[in-house]
């Protein structure tokens, strides 16, 4: 894909877009990473992703490399540039290039790298056939919280659960609780008409889309419960689906086998999706 | 530092080395490596880290970049180029470059980087002087066995370490037993004389040096425990160490403020310590 790609004040081709060897993000994975939505050449959430951005950074003591307002406008000259209608803006920054070392100095200049994927975002066909989910063993570090490049068993569950024909995968604790997905948050409604999703803790990632979810069935006034839920509640669910900044919400029809709504996408999920993209047009008018 | 670096069958400059920002080393820390030391010029135990190369390459369906004779002459030629009487040669194999996807296709070519490291190895003062731990929460992913670039935690732990004044720090599992230190393998010689190290699971890192020295310790005829160990025992142990490629066999002098061996390098560590240089001189001289 021809494409223009950002690397520390550059705007260069996707082939000459290149970092150090001696990045910290190459050899220590020590970087973190957000991924914001394009509609209609529009960023979406975007105040939100670099909310979180700046909370992964402090956590791993990670200079900004530039203002937001640096930031915002080479997302928006990104978008124009390789004319994104539908699609995404990935960022990641890592602490920068050194001497090989598992400890750091304070004086290492962060490494700023943006670019776009070009993507389906409001008419996803993947939404329309809905999601088939297989649950897998929650490998991953103790710090989900933080949105790091340290992606690996992430990619390994998606692997798995593509070669088991499945779309992807949902990771379960070590207490059998769901903790989310490979890139995205897990949620049930109950046959009771509850809308349940994990909590934010150190185990998962508080999704920025997730959260627009938890505003919107708040302010319809609908029952939601933040609490861990099993594989065994989420088979015997009334619906189920999953959130991310590019899926948005996705309907899942069948976990581990157990088909959900009957295995088709549900209609609460089908008119939330609905929702969120109205909300979405009308809340982004300029940006 | 000005050095040679190999990237990709090239030989460039500190500056030139690069790797595309799409390489999934750098995007999902999907990657694995290799420190091998160097002594008078020579490689030092680089079979078994070969070996274990292949080993992470293959749980992580990752080809190989090369042949194994093609590493050795990298290698040889980065040892010679660079002047390396004493340090290590770094190996890392990535994936490879590919359009942002968690989910990969077959068909990447894997990335190949090498570059050496000056360091003092056989005649290190911090062995001279020891090395002061502290105990950490264990907060890595659960398959420490590959060896991968997904060294964010190791790198906070020793961040947390240097901070509280200590060298490094040594990670605790969720039952309370040591798993292994940021970046080398834990042992205790216990006050019966019984030398205890934890067993190799998906827990830790197969160390090539903790089976040199556990090879050496079973030719001595010395009672070994692979086992796991707390840090209460630890506190009273006769002796505690630690070993890895770079810092062969490393005196612990203080675990969480206890002195161990009356706050010096013990007798049996600084022994070893010697005697495998004394190996190591022996069974290495010409490759």
């Amino acid at each position: 894909m021809r494409r223009t790609v950002y690397v520390n004040g550059e705007y260069l081709s996707g082939e000459e877009a290149k970092v150090s060897v001696f990045d910290r993000g190459f050899l220590f994975s020590d970087g973190v990473y957000e991924v914001t939505s394009v509609i209609g050449g529009r960023l979406i959430d975007n105040d939100r992703h670099i909310a979180r951005l700046h909370r992964s950074l402090n956590e791993l003591n990670i200079d900004s490399p530039c203002s937001d307002a640096d930031i915002i406008a080479i997302q928006k000259r990104l978008i124009s540039d390789n004319k994104i209608d539908e699609g995404l803006v990935y960022l990641q920054v890592t602490r920068g290039s050194a001497n090989r070392d598992f400890a750091y100095t304070e004086n290492i200049k962060p490494t700023l790298v943006m670019f776009t994927q070009v993507k389906n975002i409001s008419c996803d066909p993947a939404a329309e056939k809905g999601a088939t989910i297989i649950t897998l063993p929650d490998l991953r570090w103790g710090r989900c919280d933080i949105k790091t490049i340290g992606l690996l068993y992430p990619c390994m569950a998606k692997m798995e659960a593509k070669s088991r024909g499945a779309d992807d995968a949902w990771l379960v604790d070590q207490d059998g609780f769901i903790s989310e997905g490979t890139s995205n948050n897990s949620w049930i409604l109950t046959k009771g008409g509850t809308l349940v999703t994990r909590q934010t803790t150190h185990d998962i990632l508080a999704g920025v889309t997730r959260q627009a979810i938890l505003d919107m069935a708040s302010q319809e006034k609908l029952e939601i419960e933040q609490r861990p839920f099993t594989a065994a509640e989420a088979y015997e669910a009334q619906e189920a689906f999953f959130t991310s900044a590019t899926a948005l919400i996705m309907p899942v029809i069948t976990i581990d086998g157990h088909n959900i709504a009957g295995g088709t996408p549900g209609p609460f999920a089908r008119k939330f999706r609905k929702r969120y993209l109205e909300l979405v047009a009308k809340h982004h008018p300029d940006n």
